[in-house]
C-alpha cells in the first residue's frame, strides 16, 4: 500500500511539474521558460522522486516503465496492474491540481492543456508515422537508460541523475513531434481533461511507449553482464 | 551558535542569489536569464549550501522546512524558534546587500523587488485562491523531497542535488503564479524592503508554506519505511 | 560482441539526441531550445549512456575517444578498429532514425542537417584555420576530462557527470565555429546523409579530433599520478 | 611541477570555456546562449576540472581561491606564489587561444573581449561601489562553498558539483554588474589583450576577490566543526 501511495504521489508530481511548467510558464511573455525549461522540469520531477521515494516503490511513475522492468526481469508481474492503476490515478490528480491553479487566471482557456498529439495536433505538424517512430524509439532509449543505470554493476546512487536527466534529454529532442509522452499515464491525465481529439489520439501514447519498453526489456537482457540485481 | 550563523549565512545566500538573479539579471536586454535562469539560481543557492553547511546546521534556510522536519520527527522543537529567527534575519541581510548592489545603477527604482504576491500582484495575474493552492502544494512536495532524500534508506550524499534541483523545479512551475515563495523567510526579506502591498500580502506566504510543510511531515511519516534517521 | 552492440546503441543515441535536438527543436518558433538546449542534449546523451552502458563497453561513442584512451594506455589496441566501426555504424543508424522522424513534416528540407563545417559552412562564418584550432583544442580538453575523471584517484562514480557535462560545455563554446564535432562518428553520420560539401569537409572532423586526442593521451600520461587503473 | 601544469591547463580551460562562450556564442543571432549559457559554461569549466585534475593539484584555478584556502588553513603558503603564477599564465594562454579562434571570422573586432569592468564598463552600468560590494560578497560566498564542500564532514565526491555549480550561480547573479570576475587570473587574461580601460580597472578585480576570500577563510575557520582535513 505504501508503494502505491508513493507511485500515486510521484506521478502526480510528474504531471503537475512537467505539464504544469508547460501550461503555466513556457510561453510567459519575454521571460518564459520555453521548451528548455519544460524539458528540465519533466526531468527534475523524476530526479527528485527517485531520491525521495525510490527506496519505497522503485519510482516508476509510468506504466511503460513498469512493463519494461517486468519484461527485463526486474519487477514482479503480480504488482503490475496495481502500479499502473496508481500511476494513472496519480496523473489525473496532478492534472486536476494543475487545472485548479491554471483556471485561477481571468480569461483562462484550456485549449490543448499539455496533451500529446500527432498530425494536426503535433506541435510542429509531424505525421502519425513520425510520432509512432519517435515515441517507440524514445521510450526504448528511456528504458535502456533505466535498465542500465539501475544494474548492479552501475555506480551506486547515480541512477536518479541518469534517469531524470534522460527524460530531460528526451523532451529536448521530441517536444515538437508529439509534445513528448513516453508515458501513458502522463498522456491519459491530459486527455482526461481535454477529451475530444486528445482522447481520440490517446491510443498511440499507450501503444508506442509500451512497444518501445518491451523491446528494451528484451534487448537489454541480452546485452547486460551476467550479474543482475 | 555555529548552527545559527550557518542558517543566517545560508538564508542570506538564498535571498541574494535567488532574488538577486531575478532583480539584476532576469530582464537584462537580449541576453537576460529569464525565469529559467532564476529557477536555476534559486535551486543552486540551496544545492551549494547543503554541501557547504549541511554538516553544520542541516541547511534548512526556510522556516517551513524547519517546521516540516519537526513535524516529521527529524528536528528538535527546542531549536525551532532560534532557527526561524536566524533565517528571517539572514534573509533580510541578503535583501539588504542586494539593495546595496541594485541601487548602484543610475535610475534604479525598486518597484516590487522580488516580492511574492497574488491577485493584482501575481506576475501572471492569478487569483488569491490559485496562489494559496499553489504555495501549499509546492511546499508539500518540497518537504516530501526533503524528507525522502534525507531518509536513511536513500542514497548517501545525493540529498543536496535532489533538494536543490527540486527548488529549481518548483520555480519553473510557479513563478508566474506568486513569484514562488515556499519560504516565509524569503518572502519576508523582500516585503521588508517593499513594504506596502507586499507586507499586506505576506500572511499568505507564511500560512500556505507552513500548511504544506505540516501536511508533508504527517503524510511522509506514514509512508516511510520503518528505519528512520 | 556485447561491447560492440553497446557502442552501436550509444553512438546511435548520441547522434539521434544531439543532432536530433538541433534539427528538430533548436529553431522552433518562440519556444525553441537554441544552442543552450542543443549543448545540454549532446552532453546528456553521453551522461545517460555512461551510467547505462559504461559497465559494458566503457562508453566511448567516439573514435577520437577510443584513440585517445589507447594512446593514454587505457584501451587495448586490438579492440580499436571494431569499436570505431561500431561507432560509425551506430551514428549512421541514429542519423537514419532522425531522418525518418524529421521528414515526417510536410515541407521538410534537409538542408545541412546537423553537419559540421568550416568557412562558408561554419554557422558563424569562421575560417578553416579557426575550425582546425578549435576542434583540436576542444577534443584535447575533452580527453583530458575523460582521462582525469576516470583515473583511479578521481572520486568514484562521478566520471559520467564530468564527461557528459564536459561535452555540454564544449558545445556552449564552439557550435558557432564548426557546429561542434570533437567526434568523427557524429560528423560522418551527418555527412553521409548530406553528401556534397559535408563529405568534402569531413576530413577535418576526423583529422583534428584525432590530433587533439593523441596529444591529450601523451600529455595526461606525463601529468598523471603514478597509480593508474 | 605536475601540480603547476595542472593549474595552468585548468585555468586555460576556465578562460577559454567561460570567456570563450561569452565571446563566441552568447550573442549569436536568435539561437545564442545568453547569460544563462555563459553562466553554465563558467561553472562547467570548474566542475570538469575538479574531477579531472582535483587529485593532482586540488584544482584552484584562481588566485583568490588559493589565498582563501591558505587563510583557511587548507593550503601551504610555500606553494602560493607558484600556483598564482601558473594560474595567471594559464589564463593568458587560454585568452590567446580564444583570440586565435575568434579572429578567424571576417570583420572580427575585439571590443571588450570578455573583460571585467565597472561604471561605464559595467555591462548594466553599475557604479564602482556596487562592483566592489558585489565582487567581495560573491568571492566570499564562493570560498564558503569551497571550504564547506571540501570539509572532511561533507559528503565525499560532491565538492566538484557544488563548487562548479556555485560558480554558475555567481554568474547568474552578477554578470550585469561587472561581467563577473571573482577570479583575478580570469580578469588579467582579458585585460592583457584589451589593454586600455580594462588594465586601468584591473586593480578592483584583484583587490575585491582577495578581500572576499580572506574574510571567508577567517569566518569559515570559526564556523567549521572541529575535525578538519
Amino acid at each position: 500500500m505504501k508503494k502505491l501511495i508513493a507511485e500515486f504521489i510521484g506521478t502526480l508530481w510528474l504531471v503537475l511539474g512537467g505539464c504544469g511548467s508547460a501550461v503555466l510558464a513556457a510561453a510567459y511573455p519575454e521571460l518564459g521558460i520555453g521548451f528548455v525549461g519544460v524539458a528540465i522540469a519533466f526531468g527534475l520531477t523524476v530526479l527528485t522522486m527517485v531520491y525521495a521515494i525510490g527506496h519505497i516503490s522503485g519510482c516508476h511513475l509510468n506504466p511503460a516503465v513498469s512493463i519494461g522492468l517486468w519484461v527485463g526481469g526486474r519487477f514482479d508481474k503480480k504488482e503490475l496492474l496495481s502500479y499502473i492503476a496508481a500511476q494513472v490515478l496519480g496523473g489525473i490528480a496532478g492534472a486536476g491540481i494543475l487545472y485548479l491553479i491554471a483556471s485561477g487566471k481571468s480569461g483562462f482557456e484550456m485549449g490543448g492543456f499539455a496533451a500529446n498529439g500527432y498530425a494536426e495536433h503535433s506541435p510542429g505538424g509531424y505525421s502519425m508515422f513520425a510520432a509512432l517512430v519517435c515515441e517507440i524509439v524514445m521510450t526504448f532509449m528511456f528504458l535502456m537508460i533505466i535498465l542500465g543505470a539501475t544494474h548492479s554493476k552501475a555506480p551506486k546512487g547515480f541512477a536518479g541523475l541518469a534517469i531524470g536527466l534522460g527524460l530531460t534529454l528526451i523532451h529536448l529532442i521530441s517536444i515538437p513531434i508529439t509534445n513528448t509522452s513516453v508515458n501513458p499515464a502522463r498522456s491519459t491525465s491530459q486527455a482526461f481533461f481535454v477529451g475530444d481529439w486528445a482522447m481520440g489520439q490517446l491510443w498511440l501514447f499507450w501503444l508506442a511507449p509500451i512497444i518501445g519498453a518491451i523491446l528494451a526489456g528484451v534487448i537489454y537482457k541480452y546485452m547486460s553482464p551476467e550479474s543482475d540485481e
